[in-house]
């Protein structure tokens, strides 16, 4: 099976990461948007604009299914996304549906926090999500800003980003309860964040979201391919990438993004008519 | 005389507070691509594409001159505006010349030192412009990305911002000499880099600059106006761009930048014809 792995930029990477480890054996195409990353800032008319185009751009290159990796386009843009691919045959797996389950499943009692970019806790998706499931769970979303910037500079351990967790995790330290890693770029911080929260159980979106991969569409024996598609420079993506991947990313292309096209282009109009009305 | 300010967010809010203070009754209108900030750390040819863009907004606004306030797009992309404007008789200024004029006066003896996004460390505009000027000159360039998110959550000062910036300064924290903030968004770091830079003289690009378009077109008497336009969802620009401008803005709109046309398509052309070959 082909599967297109969507994401802003490199954080995806840790999606992609528990791909090859958990459902092995398939042909990933990554498609990072370094051109215009960060989306965890952007309102979600842009943000449902540009998840649009890009997978667009990942239809063209005949994908069977499309994992949305970044937590903030499966915020906003999972319904659009939906409802361009299922003309062509194209399945969409976002990381929230995945992380809600997770949470759910290792839930016991105390509170469940979201950590994410503002996009993502503005959004609410997992709020919703986990309200929908259980309407009187006591759930709150925390932003991180800064994570992203010390996961991509590779400050994750010391005083620094400890100082960081604890100034956004101020009120919940010594909760019990699951915390919901609610962006890609935020496993590289996990032992920081089990030191800060000492009580608590976190939950990794993209461990949960290749296990449902792999069970869609099982694992193989065969070696099966990686490449990359990058809308900025190459340089960059390799090298901050590798922090991300484990390993360094090879066979990696730059690609223009234009306009969607097709049913894309059809649904990012009925769409921008909805919201400017 | 009609000035845009041209900047890839909120940052170059503290070039346009320098310009009301120092160049006022002039008509401002300041264009925030904050649909694709960051700039500082796209690649040069990234970069380029997105100052014609903007550029080529500006030019339909009618404005006599361009101050490009974000260092990335000065660094990357002062000779592409420059020879898409001449045509247009748009003045074009960037802040790395005023800067590093500012600089040169206030140099005595030791090294200058400059503080900037990747891109803008990386392209080394600030380091040539410098050793140009007196080529025996020992010039450092710092690249200190948490820096940027730091003054958009507004933590300018205590532990955090101190830790990270006795961090990225570690090699300079005890040298005399001169030290240039390359980026709009490190005047709101000038009280934590005096406390870490006890012996430095900083220099402000944003105040350096502004002083250079009072010298071209005067103060006048006039109120002269303010208005904004941005890439992007007005509210988070706003809120934190409060913060930059010392004053809440008002008159925002949203506009969609198409692509460049006319002298700012021909120049735009060329250059990816270059770089490609």
């Amino acid at each position: 099976v082909k599967i297109g792995v969507f994401d802003s930029g490199i954080g995806g990477l840790t999606v992609l990461s528990a791909l090859m480890k958990i459902a092995p054996g398939h042909d990933y195409l990554y498609l990072g948007d370094t051109a215009r990353v960060p989306y965890g800032t952007r309102s979600a008319t842009t943000v449902v604009r540009y998840s649009l185009s890009v997978a667009s751009q990942l239809a063209l290159e005949d994908v069977n299914c499309i994992v949305v990796a970044c937590n903030t386009a499966s915020t906003y843009a999972l319904a659009a996304l939906e409802t361009a691919c299922a003309p062509l045959g194209i399945d969409v797996i976002g990381v929230i549906k995945p992380g809600v389950t997770a949470a759910l499943n290792a839930y016991t009692q105390g509170a469940i926090v979201v950590l994410g970019t503002e996009g993502t806790i503005r959004g609410k998706a997992y709020q919703h999500a986990l309200m929908a499931a259980r309407p009187n769970l006591d759930v709150t979303g925390i932003a991180c800003p800064l994570f992203v910037p010390l996961a991509e500079e590779g400050w994750t351990d010391g005083e620094i980003p400890a100082a960081v967790a604890e100034r956004y995790l101020r009120p919940i330290l010594t909760q019990s309860g699951v915390v919901i890693l609610g962006c890609t770029h935020y496993p590289l911080l996990i032992p920081v964040l089990n030191q800060v929260l000492p009580n608590a159980t976190l939950i990794d979106s993209a461990t949960a979201t290749a296990h449902v991969v792999a069970q869609r569409f099982g694992k193989q024996e065969r070696p099966g391919s990686i490449s990359f598609q990058v809308t900025d420079h190459i340089d960059r993506f390799c090298r901050v990438g590798t922090r991300f991947l484990g390993l360094e990313p090879t066979q990696v292309t730059w690609v223009d993004l234009v306009a969607p096209s097709g049913t894309f282009a059809e649904v990012l109009s009925t769409y921008m008519e909805q919201s400017s009305s």
